[in-house]
């Protein structure tokens, strides 16, 4: 099977990239002194998170029990739920733990706490429990100085479950676009995370594991003290939104949406394809950013960049692609039908869960068919 | 099973809602004297689309060839695959089509027409194809006037191709929201696509069809003379977007997402909740419109509004719901860890799109799943 063989749309690996990206981000983490753990929502995918684990990566982060019960049964023990946990998935998750999967969850209040506490002890199952710190008002998580942090240690640990660790993620770094910027919130996320265990420690709580992570700054922190492990995903593939915030460049990125021109609108200077927000996703993660490349950036068949030129409208399954700019009224003439393109995405998390299965293209133009899953 | 059974997120089919919005569509095509062919891309759902042909509905409209496939392996024979037909899918069509499968075809260009003459000819296969009309130069196809039309209409005459018909879809419906907008968009429609049934007549051409649709024009028009179908897709869920273009209620809405709260930031005034982007979809279709409703309107778990509150953000695996304007202090105690609320989607078609099933509820609180179906 060869690129030419493929129908369209269809979700394109760049393996030599992909390769490049989990290389980069490994040997950081090797120089670093922690553990690598990647968050394996963004690919959902056997053959990657395989890639990952060869490569050094110790345990998997997993932002729903699907991936963990899916990631079990390949063969993964070690796994860590980084989403809080809702009563109603207790039960779930302790039937994973009698298989044998060393699954930790989370929580951030006393509220959820109580529930695992209570539930465990109905079920005489101690889970091992990390408490998730907020260092940047992204979204959920306790303040590293609030008293809440203690009160939930103290729920979880007198409750008779193992407190595990803390775990942090700024998801604002996102926000940056400069080194100095990024080196400021990794330090952030570093410090309040730490900072977050020693005062569980100091009030006589254990805390062995420091969790903290993002692409941007994983990519982006000098050193890592106090850190025991990193967590990161989008990085295996980087997209668009990585590239705007600049820890990657465009040839890193290694997803794309294989489509092909099936239609112009010649006056208004549009190539109409049959990728539309259904194979590209609805995320237009750049609108905000300094650089906005719509609903994608249009390369060659052979994934090299066409300059200028973005996928700048999508429906269901219409893309259009037109010339940032002045339109080009040549574009039939240029992208004629039938002409095949490949997109660079957005968001590679959302891109890849709108596609069954992925196409892990070789540098010698073999394509594999890579299977993910979906759903809850 | 009933909906405290279900696993976090769920996708909620109400089953009186939906049952109300297919008569109605169905009520009113029969009274305008026109064919209904409903567009099944929203719901890829076998049982929603019986239920569509049961209740009058006379053949289908697909977005993908996989829609074609897996719908006429349910048994439906008349499809029209609304999208410009790519040169590199006439093998997949050819298959359909001498499987029994009454396929329809379409197209916009000389350049696909000849495509689709040359292949039909190489495999003796005369196709049936229809010319994509633009009424309101939202996307593709080709002006009533512009005398391309009778171009392609020739090639694929002259070619030994069945010339089929036309069809239309205003899509530029969706930016209205008063009843005179919709009708006059409405009436656009018509006209445009009745008067390029009749250049291509006047010009000795074979065209019998005269399909339009898109669920606000069906739901506004007041006459279809010279029209013989009717095509749309999302009245059979609606969503907020339909709500503000003003052509359903919020009680008509079929479709929602069950999430379960998971934690707060109260002094933010947000609950936390484990439904994200990824079970609602990156969709901000409100964005735009009078009334932005963030990722969604928040609902009870019975399905009744909760006024004020919206999903306001959200990532892969999290949703943030928040009360517009001062933010609620008191969430945790309105709704406490563990509550189950229902979302009301931007975007039927797409909210839909990332679950693999729907769960289909009675007034009697009886869920069935429904599988749907993904990927081209």
């Amino acid at each position: 099977m060869n690129l030419a063989s493929l129908n369209t749309p269809a979700a394109i690996v760049d393996l030599d990239a992909m390769t490049r990206n989990i290389q980069r981000m490994q040997a950081r983490m090797n120089a670093l002194g922690v553990k690598f753990r990647p968050h394996v929502k963004t690919t959902k995918c056997n053959q990657v998170v395989q890639a990952q684990l060869d490569a050094g990566a110790q345990g998997i982060t997993v932002s729903t029990l699907k991936e963990a019960e899916q990631f079990f049964a390949a063969g993964i023990g070690d796994i860590v739920y980084a989403v809080a946990m809702a009563p109603n998935k207790l039960e779930q998750a302790m039937t994973l733990r009698r298989r044998g999967c060393d699954l930790k969850i989370v929580t951030d209040s006393v509220s959820s706490a109580r529930a695992i506490v209570a539930f465990g002890n109905a079920h005489a199952e101690s889970f091992e429990v990390w408490i998730e710190v907020d260092v940047d008002g992204h979204r959920s998580g306790i303040a590293p100085d609030d008293d809440l942090l203690l009160d939930v240690g103290r729920v979880l640990h007198e409750g008779g479950m193992k407190l595990g660790g803390v775990l942090a993620h700024a998801g604002s770094s996102y926000d940056y676009n400069t080194a100095a910027d990024l080196e400021r919130i990794a330090e952030q996320e570093r410090a309040g995370c730490v900072h977050a265990a020693q005062r569980l420690r100091a009030a006589g709580l254990p805390c062995d594991t420091v969790s903290i992570g993002s692409t941007p700054t994983a990519l982006a922190a000098r050193h890592l003290e106090g850190v025991t492990e990193v967590r990161a995903g989008v990085y295996v593939f980087f997209d668009l939104v990585m590239h705007n915030v600049g820890v990657c460049a465009l040839d890193d990125i290694a997803l794309s949406v294989l489509t092909t021109v099936i239609g112009h609108q010649e006056n208004k200077g549009w190539a109409i394809v049959d990728a539309g927000w259904m194979a590209m996703s609805r995320d237009r993660g750049t609108q905000r950013q300094q650089q906005d490349f719509g609903y994608g950036l249009v390369c060659t068949e052979d994934g090299v960049p066409v300059d200028g030129y973005v996928m700048s409208a999508a429906n269901q399954e219409h893309g259009i692609v037109s010339c940032i700019g002045e339109p080009d009224t040549a574009i039939a003439a240029r992208f004629p039908v039938g002409t095949r393109l490949r997109i660079l995405p957005n968001h590679a998390c959302a891109t890849g869960a709108q596609h069954p299965e992925y196409h892990a293209l070789s540098r010698d133009g073999a394509v594999s068919t890579w299977p993910r899953f979906y759903g809850w």
